[in-house]
C-alpha cells in the first residue's frame, strides 16, 4: 500500500508587487516550520534552562535518526520526566565556559537540540519578549556509556503507545495544512501538523553532530554546545585524570583562533533544474539505472566551490546530458535532510543549438530525453508516487512516471507545465 | 588610492522566454569562470597525468591562499618546470588505490588542484573528446617536510618578476570582459581575463584542504585525492614502518562505508536580501558597528539546517531588524571564497504591518533603516567603494555609502532600484 502523500503548505495569498510579477511563492516539503528558532537565544543558558524545565516543553526523541511518532504522519513528543534519566534535570545549567573546563572525552552525553518555540501555543512560557511552547529534540540512540539509560528512555516512551518510524527516509510526515502566513513569527499552524519541517531540522542537526565527533582541524574530540548548533574543540581534557585533578592540556587547534566554519553545521547546496527546450514545448528529464521502469526526473547535482548556482546548473546539465543551458531562473528551495542538502530549484532554458543529448561525458544517467510538456503534465496527474512505491491507480504501463509532490522536482515540473514560462510582456 | 574595481561579466543577450519574462541574468563577481571543469575526469589519472605534463599547462601558485599575480588585476601562471621540484614530474602517475596503499601520515605533499581546461585556447592538448589548455593550482605554502622545496619554488617564480598578492581578500582581479555566452563549453573569454573566478575556485579548494587535515568522523589524518576535490581516510599508514614493511592498520572510520559528505568540500549557503517596503518606495539596509560612517548594506546571514532559502531570509531579517518579510524571490548567486560561502541573493517584500524596526532580538546590527529608493539609487552612482577604501571622489560627507559592484549586495540594490519590482501584468 502506498504511504500517504502529505498535503503541501500553501503560502498566504498576498498582492505584493513581487507576487504580482512572479506569482505565489512555492513552499516545498520539509520547509514551512511552525517554530520560531530564536537562534540568538541558543547561547543563553538562562533561556535554555527555563525552556527545558517548562511544563509545556515538548521533547522529540530520535533513535538512529528515526523520530518517535504517533503514526506515519504525526510526530510524538514526550515530556521532560521521560528524558530526564538521560539528560539530567537541567542540562543547560552550566555555561559553555564551564562545560569546556569540565570536558572529559571519555564521558558520553546525548545531544540535546533546542528547536524553537511555537508561538501559537499559549503555554505560559515566557522569556524576555518571547512567548510560546518550547521544542527540543534528544538523541536517544543507545551507545557507549549511555547505552543502558538510553534504552530505558526508549522503553518508557514506547510504553505510551508510540514508536520510532521504521526505515531511513521519512517523507510521510505532515506538512502544514492550510495557509501559512508569511511571517514565521505569526504562524497559525500548530506544531503537530508542521511535523516534516521539525523532523528535518532535528534530523539534519543530530546527523551532523553524530558524523563529526572529531575536529577536522586537529583530530581531537569535540563537544556539542549552543543547544546542538555548534561543536567546539576544548583546550583541555579530564579523561584519565583522577577525581579533583587538573585537566590535561590538549594539542593546539586552529579552530580555537577566531571563527571557523568547522564549528558549525554544514549544508550542501545542490541544484535541481527543469530544463525547457528553446521553443518552450519540451522538458529535459533523465533517469538513473536503479529507478523503476519509465521513471524520470529533473537533473540535479552538487554545487562546487567557486561556482554560482547558475554556473552549476549549466555545468551539471552539460556533463550529464550534453545539453547547453542559457538563462537560468531560481524558482524555490527545499531543505533535504539526507543528510544535509539544500535543494535549489531552478528553471533553465536550452539554447537553440544546444539541445542534442549526449550521455558520453559524465555517465551518471542511463537515459536523458526531451518530453513534450503535455506528457509531463499528464504524468504529474496520473504517474507520480514515492520512489519505492507501486505506480498509482490508473497508471498505464509504459507511461511516464515521476516523483511525488514532496520532491521539489515535482514542483518545478508543475510550475513549468502550469505556465511559469509564459512571458508576461510579449 | 582606491584599488581598481573590476568590470563585471555581462551575459550574452538572448531572447529566451525566461529572459523576456525575468530580464537578463546577472553574473556576479567571482562567477563566470572561463574554464570547463570536466569534473568527471578528476578521477581519471591518465587524463590528469597527460594534462599535467602538457607544454601548454598553466600552474597558479598560491602561498597562504594568496595567488601569484602580474598585477592586482591579473593572475600569473608558471610552467611545469617551476613547480616540478615540489610536485614531482608526474604526481598523478599513481592511481588513488595505489596512493591509499602507500599513505604515510608523516610525509607532507602539496595539494595540486585540477581547475579545468580553457577550450578557447587551441593548445594542442586533447584527451578523448576534450580539447583546451589545462589549468592547475598548487599550494606552495612552505610547511613541514616541504618547507625548503616550497621556498625554492616561490623564489623561482618570483624571479620571473611576478609576486603574490598582498592582503587576504583579493577583489581586484579581472572578471571576464565583454559578453559571456551562455554555454560554459563555448566561452569566448580567455582565462587571463577570467581571473577572479579561477582564483575563487583555487582559493576555496586549497582552503578546504588546509582546514581539514583530519577526518571529522574518526580523528585520523586524511589524504587529498581527486585532484583536490576529495579527502579520503586511508585504512592503513606507513608512518614509522621500516622501509619495505607492511603498512599499519588504522582505526575504523565511518566515512569508509558508503559515500560521506565529509569527504567532499563544504560550501556554506548564505542568504543576502534587498528588502523593499510594502509600497515599494523604500529599501531596508543595515550597518555593523565596525563599518565606516554612513556605510550600509543589505542584510545577510547563514542558512541553518532544515530551512529553505526563503525561510532563512524571513528568519534573519526578523532577527536582525524586526521586519517581517512576505514574498521572497531569488535573484542571483555569487561564490564568495572567504572561506566557502555561496551568497544567495534575494529580494523580499516587507508586509504592511511588519515594517517597524526592532534591533532588540539579535544584536548583530548597530543600525537598520528604511532608505528611499532614490537615495539608494544616488548612492549607487556616487557612494560606492571597497570596505577598506576611502569614499569615491565627489562623495559628500554624510551621504549614504554602499559596497562596490563586486558585492552581490550592490547588484541586488541595483536590480531593485533599476525596476526589478515593476509588475509587468498590472
Amino acid at each position: 500500500m502506498a504511504a500517504p502523500i502529505p498535503d503541501l503548505p500553501i503560502l498566504a495569498e498576498d498582492d505584493s508587487m513581487l507576487t504580482r510579477k512572479f506569482g505565489r511563492e512555492v513552499a516545498n516539503y520539509f520547509s514551512g516550520s511552525p517554530l520560531n528558532r530564536v537562534s540568538f537565544l541558543r547561547g543563553d543558558h538562562g533561556f535554555l534552562s527555563s525552556a527545558f524545565s517548562h511544563p509545556t516543553a515538548s521533547f522529540l526523541l530520535m533513535e538512529n535518526l528515526s523520530p518517535l511518532a504517533q503514526d506515519p504522519t504525526k510526530l510524538a513528543y514526550v515530556e521532560k520526566s521521560i528524558v530526564e534519566p538521560l539528560t539530567g534535570s537541567d542540562p543547560f545549567k552550566k555555561t559553555e565556559e564551564e562545560l569546556l573546563k569540565e570536558f572529559n572525552s571519555d564521558v558520553a552525553f546525548p545531544v540535546i537540540l533546542f528547536l524553537g518555540i511555537d508561538e501559537k501555543k499559549k503555554s505560559g512560557f515566557e522569556y524576555k519578549d518571547y512567548r510560546g511552547a518550547p521544542y527540543f529534540a534528544v538523541d536517544v540512540t543507545p551507545k557507549g556509556s549511555i547505552t543502558e539509560v538510553a534504552k530505558g528512555v526508549i522503553e518508557a516512551a514506547k510504553a505510551k503507545g508510540v514508536s520510532f518510524l521504521p526505515g531511513t527516509r521519512h517523507i510521510t510526515l505532515n506538512a502544514p495544512e492550510g495557509e501559512i502566513p508569511w511571517f514565521f513569527v505569526q504562524k497559525t499552524t500548530p506544531a503537530d501538523i508542521g511535523a516534516a519541517a521539525i523532523y528535518a531540522q532535528a534530523r539534519a542537526l543530530l546527523d551532523w553532530n553524530a558524523r563529526n565527533p572529531f575536529c577536522g582541524g586537529c583530530g581531537q574530540k569535540t563537544l556539542s554546545v549552543n543547544a546542538g548548533m555548534k561543536r567546539t574543540c576544548p583546550p583541555t581534557d579530564l579523561a584519565g585524570v583522577p577525581e579533583g585533578g587538573a585537566p590535561k592540556e590538549r594539542g593546539p587547534c586552529p579552530t580555537r583562533h577566531g571563527v571557523s566554519n568547522l564549528c558549525f553545521p554544514r549544508t550542501d547546496p545542490t541544484m535541481i533544474v527543469a530544463v525547457v527546450s528553446a521553443d518552450g514545448t519540451k522538458m529535459l528529464l533523465g533517469r538513473q539505472k536503479r529507478w523503476p521502469p519509465y521513471w524520470y526526473s529533473t537533473l540535479a547535482g552538487f554545487l562546487e566551490p567557486g561556482e554560482s548556482i547558475e554556473e552549476a546548473v549549466r555545468r551539471e546539465v552539460w556533463e550529464e546530458s550534453g545539453v547547453t543551458v542559457g538563462r537560468v531562473v531560481i524558482h524555490s528551495s527545499q531543505p533535504w535532510p539526507y543528510p544535509a542538502n539544500l535543494m535549489i530549484g531552478a528553471i533553465g532554458q536550452a539554447t537553440t543549438e544546444g539541445e542534442t543529448i549526449n550521455l558520453g561525458n559524465d555517465p551518471e544517467l542511463e537515459s536523458a530525453k526531451w518530453f513534450p510538456m503535455e506528457e509531463v503534465r499528464d504524468a504529474l496527474l496520473t504517474g507520480t508516487s514515492g520512489l519505492g512505491e507501486a505506480a498509482p491507480e490508473g497508471y498505464k504501463e509504459g507511461g511516464l512516471r515521476l516523483p511525488p509532490q514532496t520532491a521539489i522536482a515535482n514542483r518545478l515540473m508543475d510550475a513549468v507545465t502550469g505556465g511559469f514560462l509564459a512571458a508576461s510582456k510579449i
